[in-house]
């Protein structure tokens, strides 16, 4: 193992859901404390806290919510606040490790909040797009149905390969006692759901979720005195043009293919790289990948954009790793079977923005320490060892990734 | 010295002013191809930025502003936005030290921004209250008018204390090329203009201000190989509740004195107290202090809870340091004399929210150095060789205080 970045050593987390009955605070501190009680700490072995919230100002009218928080637990460490957009949770998590490398902290709280049903969800996260693109009346589905578009063109992608990711994440999330959506679809249900932006239906899009999820982070000479540890061992952030027409290989940049830049992300692509050989891993060592399905297309971006397939090959993968009777969906990519999403990615576990960053880190917790409720093993035929993380902000204007594993 | 964190090794920032006709984008590039500049480095040699900003959302309509910076800069390096309302920069300036510290980053640019003259200030910057203070009508003027007003109560502070403040700030911006105010005025005038909160009078108020401001640091084993390298020795951050009312010493909790929170700002005594230990100096050290004189008030809680004179004192060493004719005001403080706010402080060199916690590290290498065109040397009797700087969000819910040293 290359020298480990931080263990964590405790999670928590919400239901992830509409909870208008429900406020921000309430969320944070639910995730929060169980994660301290999963960690075995007490409270104030906390030495600061790192939180993830992308709106807090446009959902809960309030700013300086490093000091919300310091108010709400009565303390005076320090509590910084993480945003970058729907990648806020993992760079909070970027921002706790660097946190911990520096010397300056031994044990932190990590956290991601966000309460989406206060306010319109789509036009509240449109300020995570450029300016040009919200003048000309794009939305994120909008944005992303172009990249569907262009990749179904370019690649021969079929609108069957995106409802199969769905319909996957879904079956992730049947035994996810915490996900926004159990309940199982089909392809047709997908397909023929309400129209959102074509080739995108309502089945393609994550849902508007409140929800929080936290863990605790030690620095690694503190691992072993813990129950399940498990490292992190690469951490990357990469940040991009805030407008997608605005990257590389896009109408807007002289490039061979003129519209490469619609069909992969190239934040996705330098964040793994530069994560796994942080790390010492290959994506042969990985064995459960939880990336950032805001809308299903984003998965094959993913799935190749990591080099788990060719660029255009996604497709194929997910059509041929599709199994309707399996509890699981394992994808053969080009370096082994993996299964994404374990307990249903932001499709069908939810997308409470910043949360999730950090939620993917609780998933991961779950299944390489084997406290999951809904664990992957007997899908992988044993325990598995290593995982990555995968969370983007805006269009791919900026991502993290890490890599996690046993100690 | 004890162990440098960091070195500044350029500096640069725009005027400050109201500037309608200049974007927030100009102005954080002017700052920092000037910071670059300074330093004599290449743009490619920066591994990572960190931006404090706090209102983008609200006053550019902007989101994800960390990527807005990519796509500018055409970079993919981990750009970080940092937010603590009034105190993003010394928050910025904090995590930068955090990043170099963690051996992640060697150089990095730190940029303070916001452009306040879109929007109506006063009510946007609301948000950094609680929301308890805003529901009964509080605004940042009446809430630092309720402080003063029980400062003149407990401790005897005259008005003419919180004039002569100001009086000084605006002597100290007479030659500041960059100021927001150049005018000379008199204890009269600020007393005779317009009220805003009693007792506090439009001269009583730091102003709405667009700027920039910027540094590259790199970190100690770099310092030598530039030409003016200035240590940071102590960088501190320390978090308190978003509402005044809900403090230890507040009408709210129990206490000897339950008026003792209104007069007093915890965040500033512990994060002083945090940076100067860390530096392994004290206050009879320090000759130039930078400190967050939002409201005059203000100067006088920062020249009492950092230790300078004793609590309730602060009105009197005002005035028996006031001096006329003099061209800088010299404090005399219980630790030898100090000249506060250098370059004319929030009051008169302007107080762009974000851009104001990076401007005072701006000042204090420009002194330290020798490079100011306004320097405090002659007054002094000596060329400084220690700095202080203190930045603060909302009432004191968040602070941020850097000890510098030369080299």
């Amino acid at each position: 193992m290359n020298k480990p970045i931080a263990a964590i050593v405790g999670v928590g987390r919400t239901d992830f859901g509409e909870f208008y009955e429900r406020g921000y605070m309430g969320l944070a501190l639910e995730a929060g404390t169980k994660a301290i009680e999963c960690a075995g700490i007490e409270k104030n072995e906390i030495d600061g806290i790192f939180i993830g919230s992308f709106l807090p100002e446009i959902t809960e009218n309030q700013g300086l919510i490093s000091s919300y928080f310091a108010e709400e637990l009565g303390t005076n460490k320090p509590i910084i606040r993480n945003e970058a957009a729907c990648a806020s949770g993992g760079l909070a998590v970027y921002n706790a490790c660097m946190g911990i490398r520096s010397g300056m902290f031994d044990t932190v709280l990590v956290g991601g909040v966000e309460k989406l049903t206060n306010k319109d969800a789509t036009s509240s996260l449109n300020i995570a797009m450029s300016n040009e693109e919200r003048q000309y009346g794009f939305t994120f589905p909008a944005l992303y149905a172009s990249m569907a578009l262009r990749h179904m063109h370019d690649y021969g992608t079929k609108r069957e390969h995106l409802a199969m990711i769905a319909v996957g994440n879904h079956k992730h999330a049947k035994d996810n006692k915490h996900a926004h959506f159990r309940n199982q679809i089909t392809v047709e249900t997908v397909m023929n759901s309400q129209p959102i932006a074509y080739p995108l239906t309502l089945f393609d899009s994550s849902p508007v979720s409140d929800g929080a999820a936290a863990l605790v982070l030690v620095k690694p000479e503190f691992a072993k005195k813990f129950e399940n540890p498990i490292y992190i061992t690469g951490s990357a952030y990469v940040t991009d043009s805030v407008g997608l027409y605005a990257r590389e290989g896009t109408a807007s940049k002289e490039s061979e293919n003129p519209f490469a830049g619609f069909t992969s992300i190239k934040a996705t692509k330098l964040a793994s790289e530069k994560a796994l050989e942080q790390s010492g891993k290959t994506l042969r060592d990985i064995e459960i990948v939880e990336v950032h399905d805001c809308f299903t297309i984003e998965q094959i971006l993913a799935l190749e954009d990591m080099g788990f397939c060719k660029k255009g090959n996604g497709g194929n993968v997910v059509e041929d790793s599709f199994d309707n009777k399996s509890s699981h969906i394992v994808y053969k990519t080009d370096y082994g079977e993996k299964i994404f999403n374990c307990g249903g990615g932001l499709k069908a576990d939810g997308h409470p923005v910043s949360a999730t960053g950090v939620r993917q880190f609780v998933e991961c917790y779950e299944q390489l320490s084997g406290i999951s409720g809904h664990p992957v093993y007997k899908n992988l035929g044993k325990m598995p060892d290593y995982a990555l993380t995968h969370n983007i902000g805006g269009t791919g204007a900026a991502a993290t990734v890490h890599v996690l594993e046993i100690c």
